[in-house]
């Protein structure tokens, strides 16, 4: 899964996100209010701005427009409509079953947590001080002591793991919990990929256990790999993630990650038990977590100018049935083959609806329905009725099928299947352009100046990449190491470190991100 | 549905509380760490106190041990445990389908408020200001305008109810959103009952559409009904509820509510419409909720001194089996028929476990299951294994009953739907046992004093209620009404209110309420 996360790292916080990549303050002059009444003067629904030209101002306006987001009236946090929510319900659904599957067992942890345990861990606190947000008073009353809104929940939860884990029998201890975060952020909020209070779900599990999201659910294309000791979890040992990159804006983008916290929260929180030879044990944890971030992602990789299209695996409507009348033709039989469709893919297990407004032209709906990401459109008309066939037109690539309505199911079901291939394989042959691999830094300055996702040998050092942060700062925001994949190609003997010109140790992904 | 719901009234604030329902503000010292050890030393589980001896204590007790809730170390915060999470989830699921089916759309908005926004309702504001949590800081800034965390979010959601609904068309709008809201209340914390922060639904409705909740879910018996101009939702026209009756205290407890909310809110953020005829109408709304609470009355009322009863509709593990070895007996095959028993009940629909643990007793699992409150308990020993047959015993009454393995499931699948109606009822006869209806205001104080629910019948005049609370309030707090039943016995001509002794208007339910 192309998990968006949002656990941070301990340079989490300024540079990267100078880059204004949504647009996102602003509130687009495109947005709902009104829209039938323009509708009806205008055929189309098109968007003003393109992919290719106004990157940021054409997420705003596809967000707003497919009524996936409604920008709301404190800045940073944004009102996730039916449409959103329906998407997010498919993927929680989706890992909401893997994550039982796995025994992990879901609970929920208060929202507040108070200042004694959040700072606990120094380097964790370090990490999200900046931009939590502290509750100092209730009515008129100032609280004695403020409490803060939790950032994430580990030192939430950590100091009951210490209270219930006694023993070897109480390992491991799998918990989930599906909840609200809040960071209050002040540096270019974006729908979905930055937004000052964002819905998770956070996994917390004392002794390994590998949570690994499938990265094919999205269709996105991913890289595994580890997290700098810059970039990691902060407080943690280690952090794996999955890097997903949008071509548009040559920034990378991370997706879930795996924390190994090792046993520093152990440490701190206590967390110890009796092993079978009544030795005492510290604990090891990993978190992990994915995000509604994610759902930016999947717009920004797979919108294109006719506004959002949806990989089928998510998508709450996966086919919309839209009659197309014609002055002669036999209306009642058109709209009866509609709902007969409608029947039929919705009994095998398709997500599929009708479109019988009256008030809108057929060509008015393909164009709503193209904006809000549908991914296949099946139409309906006289011709189609006589034929006993109906019309697919697949929302990726425009392509038209006729099929004739006693083979419906399975060509559908074979379409959709399709599409959401041709997604994923689209999107990593788009991402795979993007790659380039550079060995020096005129090279490397190069690559960035065309907005590369960059590819590496490195020396593996702190002070080196903080140094390349420096060097590459300016308006569109510093570069930064995304992850040093787990599947390391050959390091030749010699090879030097693109940037300090030391023994490279590994390859690394380089660029700006989000 | 016997719903807990939170919704605000008018009267809502202080003297309702001051009784100590749960002595849920006590950390008591009977919770979790080191119960392994302790259990090692002794054969039971059982709970220190009686639910008809010391109610509060034995609640706190309950919800600690059979895991549903970990004290928090901010008070009136608690943590929801994963055995409290799956009962939420089965409420979800069985809600949300509902939801669903009555073409009602999930969205998400925003934790926080505007101050603005949050006072354009005059009535509104009043009832929940005293308990809003405000954020003011963010990281070391102050922000410039404090901000505040929603108690519910009617203010919300309406400003852009106002930009959504432009036309006829546009109507019925109707959204549901699952969170948490947050009610900084200081007198009497009590876990699920009364916490600072909870999990509900909120569906909020423009055009009306009446939306009730099953009441059977829970088993517990209510009664629905309206509730009166003092106890009303703030700022809305009307307010119907279901009531339930905790018999141990005499308490009743609100549960699911919708209110009725006119056109106040409509106005005050201008939802309007253009008709069909081309003319201006406005938005006539309901909202509605259950939330967290509704698991705290299912504690309460049917739970008893071994611990938790849990109705077979919301338990996680409705049946569970334990292998009872003997010596000289065929463990192996106990062991294999207890899978086996699990594998059918599972494919059947219905679910089961087996705790096959090696360091407890078959006693010591009995008693844990019976805390946790397991509705079915199945045990498999050589007797058993000799006879094909397995032992259920029901966690309600006790009885056990032989089952030939053959005719295991459905035999298991009558006696839960048994277990489900004999809570229903038992509730039922407790609380109807527990009415008693009052013509005179000797009559009434009489009753309080016994703790019933008090019918009687009233002339309905606001400074009545109020004069009523003023009356009765003491240590164990005011008696105040809980609702006018829907269903109305005969009023003869003549009758007089037994408070004031004025023509009397209504029959109406009074008690001491959570």
């Amino acid at each position: 899964m192309a998990g968006g996360d949002e656990k941070k790292s301990k340079a989490g916080g300024g540079d990267a996100k100078k880059p204004n990549a949504g647009g996102g303050a602003k509130k687009p002059n495109v947005s709902g209010g009104g829209k039938k009444k323009e509708v009806k003067k205008e055929t189309g629904l098109g968007l003003v701005n393109r992919k290719d030209e106004n990157f940021g101002e054409w997420y705003s306006e596809v967000v707003v427009n497919a009524e996936l987001i409604e920008y709301y009236d404190i800045s940073g946090c944004y009102i996730l409509r039916p449409w959103t929510m329906a998407i997010w319900e498919e993927m929680q659904k989706f890992f909401d079953a893997e994550i039982k599957k796995m025994d992990i067992q879901n609970c929920y942890f208060p929202l507040f947590v108070s200042p004694g345990v959040l700072q606990k861990e120094k380097d964790h606190v370090e990490g999200f001080a900046p931009e939590v947000a502290w509750v100092t008073k209730s009515g008129e009353s100032e609280l004695e002591v403020p409490i803060a809104i939790r950032p994430t929940s580990e030192t939430v939860m950590y100091p009951y793991y210490s209270k219930w884990i006694r023993g070897h029998r109480d390992l491991p201890l799998k918990l989930n919990q599906w909840c609200n975060v809040v960071r209050w952020e002040f540096s270019h909020p974006t729908p979905f990929i930055r937004s000052r209070e964002f819905l998770w779900q956070e996994g917390h599990t004392a002794f390994a256990t590998k949570a690994e999201a499938d990265e094919e659910y999205l269709a996105i294309p991913v890289i595994k790999g580890k997290k700098s000791e810059l970039e990691k979890f902060a407080g943690g040992l280690y952090t794996t993630s999955v890097e997903a990159f949008v071509p548009n804006t040559g920034r990378g983008i991370q997706g879930a990650t795996s924390h190994c916290l090792g046993q520093n929260f152990a440490k701190m929180f206590e967390i110890n038990f009796e092993n079978e030879k009544g030795e005492k044990g510290m604990a090891w944890q990993n978190s992990w977590a994915y995000s509604t971030r994610t759902i930016g992602v999947m717009v920004m990789v797979h919108g294109d100018d006719k506004g959002l299209v949806l990989p089928p695996k998510v998508a709450s409507v996966q086919v919309i049935v839209i009659p197309v009348p014609y002055k002669d033709a036999d209306t009642q039989g058109i709209y009866d083959a509609c709902s007969a469709t409608v029947a039929s893919l919705t009994e095998a297990g398709i997500r599929a609806k009708a479109d019988f407004r009256d008030n809108y032209s057929p060509g008015w709906k393909y164009s709503h329905w193209e904006l809000k990401g549908v991914p296949l459109r099946i139409e309906i008309g006289p011709k189609d009725l006589a034929n006993n066939q109906v019309r697919a037109v697949r929302r990726d690539n425009s392509a038209k099928t006729d099929i004739p309505r006693d083979n419906l199911v399975d060509q559908v079901k074979e379409m959709l299947d399709n599409i959401q291939q041709s997604l994923f394989d689209a999107a990593k042959q788009k991402r795979d352009a993007c790659i380039q691999t550079v060995k020096t830094w005129d090279e490397f300055v190069e690559a960035l100046s065309q907005r590369k996702m960059i590819f590496a040998p490195w020396c593996d050092e702190e002070e080196v990449e903080v140094d390349v942060k420096a060097r590459t700062k300016g308006e569109m925001g510093a570069c930064k190491s995304l992850c040093s994949p787990f599947d390391q190609p050959e390091l030749p003997e010699g090879t030097k470190c693109f940037a300090s010109g030391k023994p490279a140790k590994k390859w690394t992904y380089w660029g700006r991100s989000y």
